[in-house]
């Protein structure tokens, strides 16, 4: 099993995702392939103790910034960390590629050289979230932010293959963001995604308010990328914001310190609500290749938990079983 | 200064309605006229002590339910409690119209009934939230699940104008809510509005992304009225998800349950974060009279505080300025 790194991608690279991946080859029987700068990624290496062989480099000369634009990995930076990491994929057959930079230039990049999955027309990302019950899987939370009926029905479709093959679900119920419960609710795009969704997918249960989502009344959680963002940023600056008042309001009463610190381990296990450090990394379905998506802030944990993510992936055939359930109905 | 309130609107209707309006006019000095069933009105009244010749009532047969179709109002029930209270602003002169029913009924029920504010083209469900710099307006929360861009231009001169007069806020920020912060983000229709905004409105200051809402980046937050919904109604979800969580977690263990104890006003006080009954209801803007649409589970305390955010309105004769402010540019 080889797994393609991208050794400069994310805000704290090649630091941080040197450092996962490291941890990584340590816990899980896997080989790493790393792409960046060479020299940049050996004197990271160096401040380690590992089993060499299991590292591998491959040198880019091009670094892809955040703030580029996403086709940059199209049209300019052809041998970028990024681009050449995803050609590794296609034409050396390794397994996945994990990366923790600029998300748009991932997306593209793996867009145009994995193309697509057979019967999708459109890539999503998704996310593993905490909910009250578990666990559930939200998709789209950025790929396509101005999708189609069909995009939303396709992503519901892969959503639910990846909570069984991957996440051991059984039967997940999907369910559709949308402002109100009932069938009629929403506008024409909404309607039109219900109606595609309620004719395909035998496990949809209908619109789920947004309010629900961390309920967890439905296994997985569909709507387009500008929305899915949207859920996700309110909920990382909610869960911020109320730390942040909490740290303000307790230092006003002494007794409420003393609260605080005697609730401090239980009140960390919360905020874990709105962290997604924890699955390591948002798979990004729909290409013909298993790609997984790191937070730009990732700490060497989380760029282990998404290898680790990755691995259950491959071990699952993840494609084979997306592209089964797309094409079944 | 006359008030009309739906005394049949929300899920505890006529009870909690008639609470806060009792509650409100011992505190403010103003007039309410209850439209609804007479009889049901009256035995609710009885229970309290209050001045009489305060409280008129107007007898209207037909109830709007919480889950009738928006256009209930304009084809069917047009003796409703919404449309009568509506009407009396138009004919009568009234001041304002407060109603915590159906929104959707609302929202067509005004637009019918009272016509739309010279320059505007559309209505908008905006609402003053708390961040951790006091206070935003965030607009649209629900009315227009599908805006033009340039509806959300109007949006942004009005709440402007609303968090200027209503809320003693200098020149407020102005911010489009996007998922990125650069000016080329989003899609097509996210480009137009910037573009509109940035053109007309002198306090716009650009994208804001919503983990920076809480924050309080910017004073006005511009979205489309699903957007706005999915914000508020995620924001709910988890203030609602943590809550419960953190009961689950603390039960736990006796230290954290001592903790929370001495926690427990201060927790409270966090909780506000999410709460929108503090400022009582969401002002209606756009259409050509001063509506008030209040929660569907609204505590006698938010339909008082919903009178106290009228009377404002009125004081600061919100329409003129509003009209001034969209007329301007």
């Amino acid at each position: 099993m080889k797994i393609v790194v991208d050794a400069m991608g994310g805000d704290y690279a090649p630091k941080n995702v040197i450092a996962g991946v490291v941890e990584a080859i340590k816990e899980f029987d896997v080989q790493i392939v790393l792409t960046g700068v060479k020299e940049q990624i050996e004197n990271e290496l160096k401040l380690y103790h590992y089993p060499a062989g299991r590292i591998e480099i491959v040198h880019t000369d091009e670094v892809v910034g955040m703030d580029e634009p996403a086709t940059v990995t199209i049209r300019k930076k052809r041998n970028s960390s990024i681009s050449v990491g995803l050609r590794l994929l296609k034409e050396q057959g390794y397994d996945a590629f994990i990366s923790a930079g600029n998300t748009g230039a991932v997306v593209a990049a793996a867009t145009f050289n994995l193309g697509m999955l057979p019967g999708v027309s459109r890539p999503a990302i998704g996310l593993v979230i905490p909910t009250l019950k578990g666990v559930a899987f939200i998709i789209d939370v950025g790929a396509n932010a101005d999708p189609k009926p069909e995009h939303l029905c396709q992503s519901g479709k892969m959503s639910k293959a990846y909570m069984n093959a991957v996440l051991g679900v059984q039967n997940p119920t999907v369910g559709l963001v949308n402002i109100g419960e009932e069938e009629g609710k929403g506008t024409e795009f909404q309607k039109e995604s219900y109606r595609l969704m309620s004719e395909s997918i035998s496990t949809f249960i209908g619109n789920i308010e947004p309010n629900e989502i961390y309920k967890g009344k439905s296994d997985c959680i569909i709507c387009g990328g500008f929305v899915g963002n949207v859920i996700l940023k309110v909920s990382e600056g909610l869960m911020e914001a109320s730390s942040i008042l909490i740290k303000r309001e307790i230092k006003k009463s002494p007794v409420a310190l003393l609260g605080a610190f005697l609730m401090k381990k239980k009140l960390t296990h919360i905020k874990k609500l709105a962290d997604y450090s924890e699955y390591g990394g948002a798979p990004l379905l729909g290409v013909n290749g298993i790609v997984m998506i790191s937070h730009g802030r990732s700490s060497p944990k989380a760029i282990k938990n998404a290898i680790r993510a990755s691995i259950r992936e491959i071990e699952h055939k993840i494609l084979d079983v997306m592209a089964k359930e797309v094409s079944a109905s």
